[in-house]
């Protein structure tokens, strides 16, 4: 899921550190989940608050239903970060 | 509890993660929770979100009574995510 | 406080496992609480989901004042789940 | 801050276990929060329930700033709870 | 971050176990968040208030939406209590 959404990305913005609020709603909606996307820009969530993100802050901060926010928690949140903290101890 | 409700599903929703919301509706309102069971498709709630709550999302985050919730959370939502977790260990 | 409250109810009813929601209001209103009692049945918390209650839950899930949700919290709910798991243990 | 504010009260109050709503109201007036205190009557708060409250009971429970709150917390209630343990113990 | 934004104080603020409300406000404008500089005075938060906070009370105390606030909690009120700690201790 998170390497189909990332290829949808422009290539500079392989890590979300560098990513603007535009990057974090394209790589939503390239996830599959286009009408929670436009949830990260109300809150202005860039690509370094996204890194910051807990389970609870997507699943309450975001005011977007419990069903999808369970699977973007999951499955790119915590996923994007798990990339992120690897790639920084290389 | 939790065979009551699986029977009434079927054949091949035994486990969880094919759940549609629809098949998710059917279990909790054979479980004994008609009322309750809309609110699962409100918050958009399939099979893979349902295997990803925890208590305080079923308790706060579908916005139903507090009794209903502690034992739709306690008697089905963990005894679910037990038998999957069971079944994918073998 | 615990025992005067559990003298107001039914001999059969001794154990919060078998109490319906009524059984509950009886419990609180017998044991001082009379204006929080109905948040009970409001709830539709029978002794079932009253044995599944953490502190939080009365706290915040009753609505509730502040004061005397504490002292329903820790001189009766948490009492009456003391005395069911000890009875349990027999 | 807590002996100045205790010296305000009678001299039968010195125990929180003791006090009564209006005792709790005093207290905080005489610590320097007379806007929070009137939110403890509010929330029917006496010395008993002042014993078992948490932080997030102060942060949240009360409907009060949050500044204000995090100091009646921290330098009062922890500090009224530490005495109090501590007498019993003796 | 955190060192430019103290350079816009006054050197008698260095640390916030001093400040008052309005260096709390003119510390977060001069560290970028302008916008919700203004939540700070609104709940009445001064430097001992600071030193206080938790990441939930940053993120939902506040009102303050989620991006900045995940950024205001790492970069800035962390930093700062890790500062005041770690002078304290010298």
């Amino acid at each position: 899921n998170v390497h189909v959404a990332l290829l949808s990305l422009e290539p500079k913005s392989l890590s979300p550190i560098d990513w603007s609020m535009s990057d974090v709603v394209s790589y939503f909606t390239a996830a599959g989940f286009p009408e929670q996307a436009a949830a990260f820009r109300t809150q202005e969530i860039d690509g370094k608050s996204l890194l910051l993100m807990q389970r609870s802050d997507v699943l309450t901060g975001l005011s977007i239903k419990l069903g999808p926010a369970l699977k973007i928690y999951e499955h790119h949140v915590k996923a994007l970060q798990k990339i992120h903290f690897e790639v920084e101890e290389l």
